[in-house]
């Protein structure tokens, strides 16, 4: 099948946008009902149009309701990049030499936030309703992952206030823990971070938390599951020098990018000895 | 079809690991065909199986060689989780409830290695072959992608051998940038890493870097591309201010925790002010 024009939806040729790596990527949209094998017509004549462009990597996003093409793609040696639950990318490289497509994301991250009543020496803690400290009446810090696109410095903001009710201000990331095979082959990104409390009345989310109480945080340091668990005890250790305000941690600065369309959050040591900015190019 | 038995192949109930949280997780096997009617019938039957159970999330580990069981699952209410080069996972909630699934990674890491010889005050750069610097003779920090399941402080120095040939021993993480959208809808998570240099003599990597040389830091910084970046130009005044011993950054220690089976690392200010440890419980 020759392949030839690829503007209109009677062409022989998917379309697709082109990007900066001589990549085509095509979306299928899921409200245009298509049957395998005028799919794999398209595919083949696509794939030979594409080649005669000198094109490298090829990008197909199917959403779930077209998973009737999902073995067409792969016959024709289209294999996973990844999948999100409306969406599975397959990807195809068109020359002989090995690929130089990007891999896939490979961490989750989530956050546990150290919201500290500097008047009172108090800490916010919770008891979870389920997992494996349900029952066991250990106070913790509020934890949760951050979504995807969120900052870290946001998604801390948002889990307090869910979890607790209390509103607070991000401060700094006192620490954070790279751990692996947290979840199938992923790793984890675990960011420990210091809050401002803004308000002190809890409501406590019904549906995860058990409790939750401003409790001193000598006590919170002081309970055994603390004490005997090497990575909770090092946290509480630097919990406690910067209460005593020996500790600098990394606070978020924007910051714009050459590659970037907008700005970013840069975390660094703004302590005295770090560098003084004026706060924009 | 009645549910029972679990235990042979002959069984008409699909055999699955149990996890904690309710869940049951089917890893089919690459190796055994299976036709979509008869993965239809094993999965009818395996579900209210698993629902009489008190089962909640069913996760089934398809590999790319069973491409022709997807459409059968998710017409049966699958969706998609994650997916890799080789598999495909798909998940099911049996109760009424909202699902309380993990979510799937949403960063990917990288790293930029700021490898400093104090004696000279020179830093190791890069030009790069490819990319948007192509040809623009701007010297960068050597940079790269962590892999699943790497740490950070040992991609760093994986980047800097296979880019220069030089040895190197990581320092501390000096800071590090959180940016959106980077690819697709994932989010990437950026670490500037000090690094000590272990030898001298460069050999740089062919396949992607145009030169590599050390230069003075000074020569660095005063890069436009540097002076004119917002980005870089915070990284460059942290590393100006590390280079004169006057800041702090993040260093890995060893650290295992209640939730895992392994110590991994955390990252910490571990600077004189912080809290002094002696190693281990």
């Amino acid at each position: 099948m020759a392949a030839e024009g690829e503007t209109s939806s009677e062409s022989l040729v998917l379309s697709g946008m082109h990007d900066h790596y001589g990549g085509v990527i095509v979306h299928i949209n899921d409200n245009d009902p298509m049957d395998p094998a005028t799919f794999l017509s398209l595919l083949t004549s696509s794939i030979a149009h594409w080649k005669l462009q000198g094109k490298k990597g090829v990008w197909i996003k199917l959403p779930i309701e077209r998973v009737n093409l999902v073995e067409v793609a792969v016959k024709e040696g289209f294999w996973y990049h990844h999948a999100e639950p409306m969406y599975l990318m397959l990807v195809y490289w068109i020359p002989q030499s090995p690929h130089t497509l990007p891999s896939n994301a490979t961490h989750r991250v989530g956050i546990g936030a150290f919201v500290l009543n500097p008047n009172t020496r108090q800490v916010l803690a919770v008891q979870e309703k389920s997992g494996v400290l349900q029952g066991t009446g250990v106070w913790k810090f509020p934890t949760g992952v951050v979504d995807e696109g969120e900052d870290i410095c946001v998604a801390a903001v948002r889990e307090v206030k869910e979890e607790t009710g209390i509103d607070s201000e991000f401060v700094e990331v006192l620490a954070f823990r790279q751990s692996h095979k947290s979840f199938f082959e992923k790793s984890d990104l675990f960011f420990v971070c210091m809050m401002r409390p803004l308000s002190f009345d809890i409501q406590k989310q019904e549906h995860e938390i058990e409790a939750a109480q401003w409790i001193p945080f000598d006590e919170y340091a002081a309970q055994p599951f603390v004490q005997n668990n090497e990575l909770l005890k090092y946290i509480s250790d630097i919990c406690k020098t910067k209460i005593d305000g020996q500790y600098s941690g990394f606070s978020p600065v924007l910051a714009s990018s050459f590659y970037d369309q907008q700005a970013s959050y840069v975390y660094l040591n703004n302590s005295s000895t770090a560098p003084k900015r004026d706060g924009g190019v």
